[in-house]
């Protein structure tokens, strides 16, 4: 978490977001007001922060990671644009640690080269995009992370992706899975394409599959730049 | 900056880096040991790193950014695999913000769906496979971050890129560019494709193009996650 982040919670009256992240940084919130739900309901919640802050308050919406990346700055920046320009508040998005690179630096240094993020999430992407966007980025050798890789309704996708991808590289890619990524607890495992599937891979997971150049030594993942050795 | 990499710099015996970086950070450093190079130094300045640290000395070598994107990260752990694994020092790598994150962050919203990082360097990676990964990265309607946009020897690159992008994107998909992301004097602009060659981009530029759904309002420039509104 960068000082900005926490200033920014230091200097709010109200704190807005879901339940698990605001318990995460309990002790920075204080008795401040705070305004939680639960999943899903992202809407609701970042609605409610633009009308408090429509009111006059100075509100935080809190978002793990970066805000930025499949987080909450980009709702509330459309929900701001709603509200009548007289009365629209202004907000500042304060950027985070994205699992893409809190997962890449636990590995090594897997994200050295081209990199795509996609997430498997297809509660509002068409899953043939999605594997679309999947099988353009393994032709482009780029490294790929995988964001939302799995969950109970979508077992078999991870899988689906890891077949496009194997259309284009070797079995023997190494593939990195982090889970719980900048959190505590957070564990890792390198495996490879192959062996992917065997894998433990839940929806706190992040996926990290290699370049066509990416390597394992020494227990870690690097992706060279190109530099001559 | 994150806690983290202060806490690292603070433990460290010695510092490594770019003259340029370490400049940013000279408070922090006090009066511990700098070892300093140049650009296009990059071998030399992180295998005197690993020397000092299969020394004994606790080293830490500084990059900009996340050193694990485009970074030092990875060469670092490559040359620390030359070193007798008896003698070899081990290595945490420390994620930072990149300018990916940071630039998005000022600009707005841009990263809420997939997104592919590109380098425009070629000083390591073929013009031609640069310009095949952006044309893939652009057929699968990837948001698009640019790094090293353009230098003295490379004045055309972004405008090719930025032709190729439109081979698959409207003229009006929004631009983004961002000068000295996350550092004192950060600033930006918000364009659109066809005006792109007309704006100015220096090396220290980062370049967000948006996927077919991005739109500008209010002087942000946002890419819509798909929450139903």
């Amino acid at each position: 978490m960068t000082p900005r982040a926490v200033d920014a919670l230091e200097q709010s009256d109200i704190i807005v977001g879901y339940n698990t992240y605001i318990a995460l940084i309990k002790d920075l919130i204080g008795d401040k007001e705070v305004v939680g739900n639960g999943m899903r309901q992202e809407v609701d919640r970042c609605q409610k922060a633009v009308d408090l802050a429509v009111e006059g308050n100075k509100v935080a919406v809190v978002s793990s990671g970066d805000p930025g990346v499949y987080g909450m700055a980009g709702l509330v920046l459309e929900l701001i644009q709603k509200v009548d320009a007289q009365k629209r508040p202004e907000c500042i998005v304060i950027p985070g640690l994205t699992a893409a690179n809190t997962s890449a630096a636990a590995l090594g240094a897997p994200l050295m080269h081209d990199y795509a993020v996609i997430s498997l999430s297809d509660l509002m992407t068409p899953w043939n995009q999605i594997k679309k966007r999947a099988d353009f980025a393994a032709q482009g050798d780029f490294v790929i992370a995988i964001y939302n890789p799995k969950s109970r309704g979508r077992a078999t996708y991870l899988n689906e992706i890891r077949d496009i991808v194997m259309k284009y590289r070797k079995p023997e890619t190494p593939v990195g899975i982090v889970r719980k990524a900048g959190r505590p607890g957070m564990n890792w495992t390198i495996t490879d394409l192959e062996k992917l599937p065997d894998e433990d891979v839940d929806m706190q997971s992040t996926v990290i599959i290699g370049n066509s150049n990416t390597y394992v030594a020494d227990g870690k993942m690097i992706t060279p730049r190109g530099y001559k050795l």
